[in-house]
């Protein structure tokens, strides 16, 4: 059986990225539309192609540097030989997943504006389409990478399950620096582009958005396919992978290395992508639909695959862990329940049919600070809802998993909830990602002067795509606690299997202060790293505010459409600063758990993981959440409320809106991808803190 | 030996009270000024009084509720029979404290202005003694309640040391629970008030601050006296009387009931007094004085105390301890220290003088969203520091008490730590609560228009206060930390002790679901705490907003100066609203913990107020940090840098004042105290939860 189970992993991931390219060949069939539009969709893709590219070149500087350190490492006996390796690929899959992601998102955006000059629906099914490609690729690649790492070391190497996932852990590392690297990078561009671009274009010069005249127009588009596509694509890809990394591995801890319980989760994810790909298929709506139809449209093919992931994954944890264990589905059907609950609470708090977003765009009346000061308590205050559905999550995956006995056997019923929550990421990334995709149309729509109605059209996908990137964020931020939890416990884990390890990391009772502190340093992580981020993204938006200032004053006839705006310039200039950015905050994610290791012990690392996972959650919830309901409360009074556009109102959410775009955008996404690097890196730099720790 | 060290702790509490009313009397003895002033300074007491008055009302309804319970408790044998009455005392002292803290404040708002008249120098003499006589009044009747209820336990009723600290513990939760209303109630009504009147004054009416013009302006310094004097007093009160507590009960678990070791922090307390004491007398300036030399001479006296007590305190403790725990003494060495240097991180931070808020005052250029990002991103990164400086700081003083070897020496030292950061307490505090008069007189000088100069010297006595402020909040929020810390000991020390107990709390790891759990929710509190208040400033702004504007409207002749602005009726509104918004949050502080415990369990519990302590350090420090730099950037502007006084740089940065409003003066200062309060009702909650838990 054991041979049929890799094989069922390996034929998830053929399946996943057979259907990708399926579909991205039917979405290439669509013309661009006019050669204005093929023009601008050029530009914004040699724009987004030169970034990624220098992008990867940093990126690989720090691979090489890691690389050459892992392998001194494997070479002192500190990790397997076979780390260096998985670490790589786990980079390299993941900038692929992005990369992918990019390239179909940049050759749809046209092909979506032109069909919506059609109607509504195909721009849909086009948008929705990419979306697909993307959504399927990175769960295609994460499949395919763990399989084919999993055959070499089981056949090839002929390894034992545990040095299996514990070399497999390494490649989550690989994929998560490479993710932070891309979510940063990514975030940090398309900030800086849009603040700047508004600050200048909108409210300085007066013209509206996606103006042709506006030199940082051609960047902000950039900006939606580099961070929100090619960032978001890493990230999903890290989260997927990491869920059934930590999953396999907590398996083998709670099964004695039993072989099936650390397959379960690789076969679970095979499943969801035959369940995402039937469930795409339902998303089709009728002509002249209403944005309400859009969203029962998307919601039918989410909600599909969910239940049928539901149904079939009772039979499959029947079959495969045997019948003494079955209970063990519960732990996964929490996770689903969980995500889908935590999306509808993230869709409460920010969508405009609801109070709180409608109650937030009431308080622009009074001004600038009174929105703030509301926008701010609004995300604090959504954290509670989503604390508590993961709590009883935890409680019930530990208990029905038998954790009050055996809790290892509880630990493996929290990750395996995690990948519950992400088994049907196929779809959920698809809706997800076709956001990107409707708002570079619109920006295309715009600047090729299409009829207002086909900007209308753009539109209504446009802001359907916030309320399901709402949903996606739910997902991703619930799986990101889950399988921060079941990294931690990965961890304890390793460190038990280490010379002395066990009795270093005897005592992790909050009352040793080394664990204390350890809480209160990884608390602190979050609001740093947000800090940092943030940070960062005004210091870019400033020099792209300067070159757009400049370049109103300097290029005469400009404001007059007689000459044409350097938007290469713009390009270059979020490129060089988001990369330069982008270092520190993933330096700072390496570097902090191997220093707080060295000078705390392992029970430091545990500590801080425990704290950087509750503050990191918080955080990235309160940060999503507030720059939601900004971005929702400014289109709610754009939508005619409160005096509409130009109000004094509408300038006050305005600025809310801008002070959410780097929350939501930049430092709420990857504090996600944060909390579970440190433990990865926790997990490979364990045997050297277990040696060489002062305290 | 026994009696003499409990009648240091009587001697010290009288030397305090004694110091106070001496220097009231002094301070009595000045002139109020005109007419006029007087006339001002008076509506000012009416209003401060009538709503202390009522929020009395209001708190003593909670008050007998909670007395009721408890004595219902008490009758099922879950406390022991002094717990009510410990409670409503604690809660008594700790308003009392309050309420000396506004009368006097009140009393020499104008007779500061008046002196500012003559000189400088002259004004800081009254503005400080004012503030000495609140500080000196808090440590006062902190160590007397401490003293007469330690008397009546031991003398009187005869209990055994660990019962003693039990009960004595509970007039904490009475002092936590009257200071959360306190510096809640207080701390909505000034904000509430101050951003009323900005708004609508400042803003829209264009007339300067504290015109008589504006009807909201009585409201705003009746605020400054009930949130920052009568609010500052009931919390600090609470703060101090918490770490010596702790403290006390940790000596008696960790020596094993020796008297000494609860003894000790209530000595180097009332050591602390007699250090303050002589500090005071070297707080004094030259006429002509710069703000440099004004705050010289106000770190003079507190540099003096802070020594002195270092010096003495070793010899006590060797004397106190013997001389196999002389080491002790460096655990309250490196509480001092660590108050200090948060102290000057948070000034590094929130000054003027330094690089943050420099940069802070730049990003106004661009508008006030790019100053909001900055200052919410200067504010999380700040909090890195501080957490260093706790983290070093518990290392020391757990290792050097000796806690490798017994764990309960090392959490002594850790409440050590909390008293020796508080110890001079009484002159920090006298630094803290002169700003709000400084504030006052400055008002009072507007309102009766005194010369330019006078408002100048008032001016810059205020924007010292803001620096001492900001010193004083090191203090209270590095104390809190710790004494947080030190209190969550006392629980597990306290559930073990009952029946059944010892078993529930065995398992304290991180590991644990339960504690886990209890993490997520605690860590969640302050988020929710935060958003709850600042909700309530919001809330009861916009009705003082609405009040002004139809004064605006509707009394003919108020702006070109015909007709008097109806006071009483913005100070009534004030009233009313922050006693409603006190309410909630309040109540949730007080039951989460008790729900928590009976869903959870102990462990649970535990993990509640780790992440309660944990992250509610982070965000008191994130938002005192914000508030303070946004504030300074403003007046920074003001000095006539970025276009000074009604530029846009200046309005941009009113916007950044005006959010920082409700971070730094309500929703940050309050969360100092949930942390305690949650501990203290975990404490006397115990016994039921250990009982009636569900898990």
């Amino acid at each position: 059986m054991e041979n049929y189970l890799v094989l069922l992993t390996f034929l998830g991931a053929m399946a996943a990225l057979l259907f990708a390219v399926i579909t991205a060949k039917k979405v290439m069939k669509f013309s661009e539309g006019t050669e204005k539009m093929a023009k601008i969709s050029q530009s914004i893709r040699q724009g987004a192609n030169a970034y990624l590219k220098r992008q990867y070149v940093v990126v690989s500087i720090f691979f090489a540097v890691m690389f050459v350190i892992l392998g001194i490492m494997a070479f002192k006996g500190f990790v397997t030989v076979y780390v260096p390796f998985a670490f790589v690929t786990g980079g390299f899959f993941s900038a692929l997943s992005g990369f992918v992601g990019m390239k179909i998102a940049t050759a749809s955006n046209a092909r979506t504006a032109n069909a919506c000059r059609e109607g509504l629906n195909k721009g849909l099914r086009i948008a929705f389409s990419a979306g697909s490609v993307m959504g399927f690729t990175v769960v295609g690649l994460g499949l395919l990478d763990i399989s084919i790492w999993f055959a070499l070391l089981k056949y090839v190497f002929k390894l034992a399950p545990a040095s299996i996932t514990g070399a497999m852990l390494t490649f989550g590392m690989g994929a998560s620096s490479m993710a932070l690297f891309a979510r940063v990078g990514g975030g940090i561009f398309t900030k800086a582009a849009d603040v700047g671009a508004d600050l200048v274009g909108k409210v300085e010069a007066g013209i509206p958005e996606d103006d042709p005249r506006n030199p940082a127009v051609i960047a902000d588009n950039v900006g939606d396919n580099v961070g929100d596509v090619a960032g978001m694509g890493a990230d999903l890809y890290e989260s997927y992978v990491g869920s059934i990394l930590s999953a396999a591995a907590l398996g083998v801890a709670a099964f004695n290395g039993k072989f099936e319980a650390m397959a379960l989760p690789m076969i679970l994810a095979s499943l969801g992508v035959i369940c995402s790909i039937l469930g795409t298929f339902l998303v089709r709506t009728k002509e002249g639909a209403s944005q309400k139809n859009l969203l029962k449209a998307l919601s039918k093919g989410t909600n599909f695959s969910a239940i049928l992931i539901a149904v079939v994954s009772y039979p499959v944890v029947y079959c495969v862990l045997g019948a003494q264990n079955f209970k063990m589905y519960f732990a996964i059907l929490a996770g689903l329940i969980a995500g889908v609950l935590i999306g509808q609470a993230t869709e409460y708090f920010t969508s405009d049919t609801y109070k709180p977003t409608r109650k937030l765009s009431d308080s622009s009346e009074t001004g600038s600070a009174t929105i703030i000061i509301s926008g701010l308590s609004l995300g604090m205050l959504s954290t509670a809802l989503p604390i508590i559905i993961i709590a009883i999550c935890v409680l019930i995956a530990y208990f029905v998993s038998g954790g009050a006995a055996d809790a290892n056997m509880g630990l493996y019923g929290i990750s395996l909830a995690a990948v519950g929550m992400l088994s049907t990421l196929g779809i959920t990334l698809a809706t997800d990602a076709y956001g990107p995709v409707a708002d570079n149309a619109g920006g295309i729509a715009q600047m090729a002067e299409l009829p207002e109605e086909v900007r209308e059209r753009t539109d209504a996908l446009d802001s359907l795509g916030n309320t399901t990137a709402a949903t996606g964020k739910g997902f991703a931020i619930g799986s990101a606690a889950l399988t921060a939890l079941a990294l931690m416990a990965s961890y304890i884990d390793k460190v038990k299997g280490i010379e002395n390890g066990a009795e270093e990391i005897a005592n992790l009772s909050l009352m040793n202060p080394t664990v204390l502190i350890g809480l209160f340093i990884g608390a602190c992580l979050p609001f740093v790293f947000a800090a940092l981020t943030m940070e960062s993204v005004g210091r870019a938006a400033q020099s792209v505010v300067k070159e757009v200032r400049r370049q109103f004053k300097e290029i005469t006839g400009l404001m007059n459409g007689e000459a044409d705006a350097d938007y290469a310039k713009c390009v270059d200039l979020c490129t060089k600063s988001s990369l330069k950015e982008m270092i520190l905050p993933t330096v700072v994610a390496v570097v902090v758990p191997v220093v707080v290791g060295l000078i705390l012990g392992v029970t430091g690392v545990v500590g801080m993981l425990a704290g950087a996972t509750v503050t990191g959650f918080l955080i990235a919830i309160f940060m999503s959440n507030s720059g939601g309901a900004w971005d929702n409360a400014k289109k709610y009074i754009e939508s005619g409320v409160h005096g509409g556009k130009g109000s004094d109102s509408h300038k006050a959410a305005v600025v809310g809106d801008t002070v959410g775009d780097p929350f939501k955008d930049t430092a709420g996404p990857a504090i996600n991808i944060l909390i579970k690097l440190l433990s990865m890196v926790s997990i490979v730099f364990a045997a050297l803190v277990v040696k060489f720790n002062i305290l």
